[in-house]
């Protein structure tokens, strides 16, 4: 059994530096592109799915239809959910990433980008930015809704999600290709390869590189590749690894 | 209750005058700006929606995801069926619509285009063309895969999955936005107007308007309406209506 997840591209926000979360920002022109190399990778690698799955955020939306693009494969059904969405940054989305690291301190936005179980500052009840007050999540149960989300509060839904719903999908025998975030998809991670809180902070999901896993019969992970050239997601970690930096 | 259908804009082979069918060609430059134009119609209008339906090719997939671009709904459920799709062409699918109507005559032609139970030529069984060959048909039911179809024919197949699928989405309050092609989009009108085989033949579908349905408790149509300006609806209704001629 295999598994392609997909981190989107560059968002207008990643290019500015801002804390995005659920922002629900486009891609930048960079972004597009790198959504549809990754399409391209798939395609030339043979890869084809049965059924794909992403945020309510439109950078992961257009980075899945670009991927189908690429692929020919418009046609597969989507499922979208907020259960695949970036982790929720609370008060801190729509700030610049270095101007917070200068006020609060570099180590602490370290320790809210990295930590596993810190928060940031929680969005009041009444602000636009809380989800419960937003057209997008009105179908939602408002009650499962974050004011703000550590990682640990992220993989509280993003894991749940994939062992009801997705995990089904691929025993049914579907190959399931997922265009999410770099928390999400780290969320994911971190189940998949039974890593430590301590771990997961570590590990950099580089952005518009397909990410195969391979799982056994009782679904253990028995492999992990970044398609593509070594070197380009090498990079690309290392960018996702230095933009908590005061600048 | 209401309903939007929209059926998609220009594609490369309606700019080529070819018979399309289910072959699976994209917008061109003129059918994207349709489409944006149809989602910028309904934002104006204030129309917002819960589910959306389109079929399997990418002219009506696009033309939907550009529509709800337009109105920043693109974390919306999108659900695809072939049923949805445009009347197979069976063998007249490539030929020039001129060429054919020069080779078998305009009559003949524009029996093939407007009658009700006259299928064109049907594909054979080998043909690459046959959606049972195609990988985007993978995961159907053979057997109910046209070689050929009559417009009764697509009635006989999108009707039933209206009724069966779309309008349980309606009675249950959901706002749903169907995204298609001119012979399903007619299937659904002759269905809900009533009209009879001779009065379908004469009704033209306009490209990239949205055409609004509104229903009573029981189901029946009470009122109808393209929006935008009525001279263009009248010049795009007469296009499509002068597409069979030979020229």
């Amino acid at each position: 059994m295999k598994l392609v997840l997909i981190r989107h591209g560059e968002s207008e926000w990643n290019k500015l530096n801002l804390f995005t979360g659920w922002t629900d920002v486009d891609l930048s022109e960079t972004g597009i592109k790198e959504a549809q190399t990754a399409g391209e990778l798939l395609k030339e690698d043979g890869y084809d799915f049965d059924i794909c799955y992403t945020s309510y955020l439109k950078r992961a939306i257009h980075t899945l239809n670009l991927t189908l693009e690429a692929l020919d494969r418009e046609w597969l059904p989507v499922i979208k959910t907020w259960r695949l969405n970036e982790r929720h940054y609370g008060a801190l989305q729509g700030l610049n990433k270095a101007e917070t690291a200068q006020k609060y301190g570099e180590e602490q936005v370290k320790i809210w980008r990295r930590s596993f179980d810190v928060q940031p500052p929680a969005l009041e009840e009444s602000d636009t930015r809380n989800p419960r007050n937003q057209e997008q999540y009105r179908a939602e149960n408002k009650k499962e809704l974050p004011l703000a989300e550590s990682l640990k509060d992220t993989i509280a839904r993003a894991v749940p999600y994939f062992e009801d719903v997705i995990k089904k999908d691929m025993l049914a025998g579907k190959r399931v290709l997922i265009a999410a975030h770099g928390n999400s998809i780290r969320a994911l991670v971190k189940y998949f390869d039974d890593l430590s809180a301590e771990e997961i902070m570590g590990v950099n999901i580089p952005t518009g590189i397909p990410l195969v896993y391979e799982f056994d019969e009782t679904f253990k992970a028995v492999g992990k590749q970044y398609l593509g050239d070594a070197d380009v997601v090498a990079a690309k970690m290392a960018s996702v690894a230095n933009q908590g930096k005061a600048k």
